[in-house]
């Protein structure tokens, strides 16, 4: 039976703004699989990278959007294959986020996406237009309904095109990584397939871009709902499906393809962050990453994500002891560094120390533990001046959420890999690595991680004998009460019924609020949970809502 | 002739989140204007603030949003006038901004906000829906239309109310201050009354909230387009307004009230610098400010807005000379802290420096430089922690848009007065300030600071006879470009016709783009611009779009 499409995922990573960058690699993956297929179909604004942000309020971004459009639109006079290319489209005042079908030096279709996402991580109202309802079209015979990414999370447009008989659904998108999202999408394209009657194909991009890291994932899915084939997740992938038409409906069918495994949750939330954090570096142009190894777990997993991020070769680690800094710390740090093969240098602070205990006379409490913090982050980024390597932030989600870190000390950084990681699951993802090594990982197998380092007991070894236990609850409580704050928006009363107590909750609550402007100026970090902090939790830093609900 | 409506703009200054504070405001006003007045009309959202952001999607807070009306409608029972105020609406899963009419004890009229603003620092459609269009309502026998902020930018509910015969037009407002906008309100606010053929009140609420400040202003025009009430800027104002029927068109007039004089330009950016800070500290619980001095411009004008704003007694000020300070510099500053009546300190920061390079052996170049900076913000930092007083940060526009200011160095602090003014106009107000003392101003009278700091030539003093034009155009061809490229997003080529290099466009491009990371990091501070950094321009840290423009 003779092929009546032969659709190819083309599972890319693009980078935002690059506009000659993104042609070239849209023009090399026509040509490498342009001869085997008739449509190939590339992630949402996959010309522009997503999310462009507000460069697309720029009337001269968006005409270089459309020189580049053209250029494919040229170059496609030389492919057999249709491409399906998404960018902003300017249209008298009105911007849209549009897809494209583009065949032998024209456009031949174009749909604009209906349903703007405006919440969470996206700010799409604020740049794009919605568009009308699209219609179908129509190739090789075959019927194609074309939509973007938050357009298959609603009915309509597939009701829609199930009037206009269509046969495949393509979805372009541009959907950034959470915890069990994977899921939420084949809850929703099995739905679209139900309102439709077709088969369909979920594109979706890779690459970290500053908060948000896209999984790739992409799939395809037979009209009767079944999973035919599924991509990789963090990594570029490619697939040709081959479909066929089911003569007595006018159904695709296909055979089965490749369909890559899921990822355990602990490979893809580690996953995740070591694709956020290798595309941060290197698409900003740095040689590596520099760590302060501390002793403590969060900077030894931090120097493993490194490592399998980048490479043991480009990062560097360096411990910076006081005289508050155990044997037992000092001794695990080296151990960690040597087992995951960096750079380690030891840059003992203490006349740092001592020469702000000599101008500032009455130094003490909180300030003296936070100048030796700050000692250690002006080192860091004198480091990082002279190497070129950017310093890599180690605070997980829990400190950052209560505000258990120094700003410009230990927050200092250009990426943290761990921001959305509570402490519990840092402790989790340790034990994971050294058990596991991640498909996408550069490191070594094998343990990597000192087992003492993730059985000691927490400490800043800011002060003598003190562990974070003296300051805050015990972690497992502490991220418990956290994610009903944070993640479930849940009220003070609600918690209580979990069996933690009120007087606990208010103060975890009362910290979160205080630490919103150390927050404020924290460094990117990679988004894992359905919210992040950064632009997925949009909160005052002047607020006195606690003041009102407090007894 | 006997009023037929009397009513109270109430510009008050409202806490976000802060509903107990909020409704004893709401409260004490009622008390105090209510013996004289039939409706008093509070700003937007005066229950929960504004903008409250994320808080909005709690439904915990909608929840005690709820309370503190009925609390109000409670209250109003013992009020001969109706109240109008503003505060989020849980209907089913859908939350609206609703204006209510509150009297007697009951809601006798509510407007939902219809145009939700989603651009510049606003995020409305983020946590808010849509409203249907609104209806009139009668009060004392008077026809009025209740509307909500951008409700007013736009001409469809006025045409609406004009088919209802509305008599007057309620306008509240949380619009943030820039430069000129009370003439673009104006200009929408006649156009309104053409549209309805109604008298207008325009209320507006005044204070700062993060980085928007609220600069009141609020205004009431009769239905012939005259001005006839003007309040304060930037301060809480109260005015009573006794409306009369012209018997032969049903037209409500008035005689002139108070009309406060527009303040200058200068006035205003430096009045709004004065209240964003002072509303920071103080709602955010710090005692006071602290700045590093240098002897430059930036810091002196810092210190006077911050005496303006907190009083001398509430400002602390820290020289921290090296080597490389001028003798000059140690004088300006000195007569600097004098003249403003500040405690002023001299901490020299050598001993860091020494211990660092001692640290760091091959400590050379932007390292060498920045380490210095960096030990200042540390010594800043334990001053700050250990006296209880925010760091203000100091670096203005045009060092944020370039990068000219070194990340946990002169960057450190919890807000900057001077975020959003460029470089000559950091100059203007400094000029402006010697020979003026702003309404709002607490500080001292006659020249302030020594015109010795605004004469030389800006420098850093990180090094030997170091200027900042060593690295940077003169800041008024820097200034312009940025202005060109911040606040107008023109092309490299629309910038040269007005008579610019390009190779120094291009410059001046690839510095904004790349010192993104380091704004990301920067403090909050007071929008001025019609395009501050911040909430209000939202740029991707990773973007290659320069690359593809310049040669």
């Amino acid at each position: 039976m003779n092929a009546v499409l032969r659709t190819t995922l083309a599972q890319i990573n693009p980078i935002v703004g690059d506009l000659r960058g993104n042609v070239a690699r849209i023009l090399k993956t026509a040509a490498d699989h342009g001869a085997d297929s008739d449509l190939i179909i590339f992630p949402e604004l996959v010309l522009c990278g997503y999310p462009p942000e507000d460069l697309v309020l720029k009337p001269f971004f968006l005409e270089q959007c459309a020189n580049a459009l053209d250029e494919i639109i040229t170059a496609s006079k030389s492919f057999a294959a249709a491409l399906v290319i998404s960018a902003p489209e300017l249209d008298g005042k009105a911007i849209y986020n549009t897809a494209y079908v583009i065949a032998d030096g024209a456009i031949i279709h174009k749909s604009r996406k209906k349903h703007l996402p405006n919440y969470g991580v996206f700010d799409e109202k604020r740049i794009f237009n919605e568009g009308a309802l699209p219609d179908a079209f129509t190739y090789k015979g075959v019927n194609v309904g074309l939509m973007t990414c938050e357009d298959m999370w609603f009915s309509d447009i597939a009701t829609h095109f199930k009037s206009q008989q269509v046969q495949l659904l393509v979805v372009i998108n541009a959907s950034p990584y959470e915890v069990a999202k994977h899921d939420v999408r084949t809850h929703h394209a099995l739905q679209r397939v139900q309102d439709s009657g077709a088969a369909l194909i979920y594109i979706n991009q890779v690459g970290g871009q500053d908060e948000v890291v896209f999984d790739g994932s992409s799939f395809a899915m037979q009209s009767n709902g079944q999973m035919i084939g599924k991509l990789k997740a963090f990594e570029e992938d490619f697939e040709t499906i081959s479909w066929h038409s089911d003569n007595n409906h006018g159904h695709l069918v296909t055979e089965a393809h490749r369909i890559e495994a899921d990822l355990s949750a602990e490979e893809s939330m580690y996953s995740a962050c070591v694709l956020g954090l290798r595309d941060y570096v290197f698409k900003n142009g740095f040689k590596g990453g520099l760590i302060g190894l501390s002793g403590g777990v969060d900077s030894a997993l931090a120097a493993a994500i490194a490592v399998d991020a980048l490479d043991a070769l480009n990062v560097r680690c360096v411990m910076m002891p006081t005289e508050y800094t155990s044997q037992m710390s000092l001794d695990d740090a080296a151990e960690c560094a040597e087992k995951l093969g960096v750079v380690y240098e030891n840059i003992g602070i203490t006349p740092a120390f001592d020469a702000f205990k000599q101008m500032i006379p009455d130094l003490h409490g909180v300030a003296h533990e936070n100048i030796q913090s700050r000692s250690r982050g002006v080192t860091l980024m004198a480091l990082s001046n002279m190497h070129g390597y950017m310093v890599i932030s180690t605070g997980n989600k829990s400190e950052m959420a209560v505000g258990y870190a120094t700003l410009y000390g230990d927050m200092c950084g250009g990426f943290n890999p761990l921001k959305d990681l509570y402490k519990t699951e840092v402790y989790t993802l340790t034990k994971w690595r050294n058990a596991h090594k991640p498909a996408i990982g550069l490191g070594p197998e094998g343990m990597v991680i000192p087992e003492r380092i993730i059985t000691r007991p927490p400490s800043a070894e800011l002060r003598p004998d003190q562990t974070d236990q003296d300051s805050l609850p015990d972690y497992d409580v502490l991220d418990d009460v956290l994610r009903c704050l944070v993640e479930r928006d849940m009220s003070i009363e609600a918690i209580t019924r979990r069996g933690h107590d009120k007087a606990l909750i208010e103060r975890v609550w009362r910290l979160l609020d205080i630490a919103e402007y150390k927050r404020r100026q924290a460094c990117p970090g990679v988004k894992i949970t359905s919210r992040a902090f950064g632009r997925d939790r949009r909160y005052p830093i002047t607020n006195k809502f606690f003041n009102t609900v407090a007894d």
